[in-house]
């Protein structure tokens, strides 16, 4: 699996000329260092004298961002499934009438749930962006930073999760399905990249 | 060493409340993440009957990738022993006159150190980014999606290791050395938001 490779390898691998791991692999792994990161000074801020009146807000967001960091980390999978399945019914025969109706069938079913995992890797990186809001502003000033890169991180993955949505629904002759999904993401892409900056120009003035 | 650990480890470290790795190893991750997915590109162009007029520019591009990656992978580990070297500074014993000097001391020469890192990080983030419009414009179709995750991952890495030089340039009193590693760092971001919105929407006409 890949969460069990090195990142030296990770790293080997994507850059290979191997179709998998790929840029949905990638787009989880930065939903997850974002929610990790929100984590970490969610961390550093409980227990802190100074922070005493944010630290049940604290104690909320990081079981909020460790569950999605948990999501997200599955999504690094779940992303090279879903391509091999594609991969495979592209490769089924192709002889007969009935095989060819099959395997259109199946390469159909593989582009929806091609499209669905980054829709779903897509959705949890929006909540680390929402999120790490709060705790960019009520964390512990010293990792502030941290709280930056989170934000940057996760809406990287937010956008690049989106690429493979837009790339696989190009295949699915199902309309409505495409509508639906397509409104789905355009909700998720709604105001994040001004939220992302002011989150940032936040974490700027916090430092 | 942070490389050699399992991607899911390094996102246990990286959430949990040691103060590293954090956001600085994070970047330099993205940066290495963008390099990667941009020599992936060129691999699965290079060798295309399709593509063999760009196959020379791709062969140079993945040259330049893979040396960025090499050295962004370095940049993890730079990070981190740069900021034990600051913490390692603010242990210094302080009960004399000459202790409390050389404390200061140690602490400037470390802070200048945990800005350079950063912005050497930063520098091979904008190279990648740079690098990623050719790619995005002339690679395979077929994997154009993986150079927008190129770009975004990299611009999500210029900006966090951006922060990192903010937050250590504010302890440092060398005001020569603030202004010069301030105005380096403006350089490179200076329009490094529109270039990757504009390779985004490149990317997205392309699919």
């Amino acid at each position: 699996m890949i969460k069990d490779q090195s990142v030296a390898s990770f790293l080997d691998n994507l850059a290979s000329s191997a179709s998998t791991p790929g840029g949905g692999s990638a787009a989880a792994i930065m939903g997850a260092m974002g929610a990790a990161l929100t984590s970490m000074v969610c961390n550093l801020t409980v227990g802190k004298k100074n922070y005493a009146e944010v630290e049940d807000d604290m104690q909320a967001a990081v079981k909020k961002t460790e569950q999605l960091r948990a999501e997200l980390v599955e999504m690094i999978k779940a992303d090279v499934d879903a391509f091999n399945k594609v991969m495979a019914a592209y490769g089924m025969p192709k002889e007969s009438d009935e095989q060819k109706a099959e395997r259109a069938d199946a390469i159909q079913q593989g582009l929806k749930e091609a499209t669905d995992v980054p829709l779903a890797c897509a959705s949890l990186c929006r909540d680390v962006i929402d999120i790490s809001e709060e705790v960019a502003r009520k964390g512990n000033k010293n990792v502030i930073s941290d709280s930056g890169v989170s934000v940057l991180a996760a809406h990287a993955g937010l956008k690049s999760a989106a690429l493979n949505v837009y790339i696989n629904v190009g295949g699915i002759k199902d309309s409505d399905f495409v509508k639906d999904r397509l409104g789905q993401l355009e909700q998720l892409l709604e105001g994040s990249d001004a939220k992302t900056e002011s989150i940032y120009q936040l974490v700027k003035e916090r430092l």
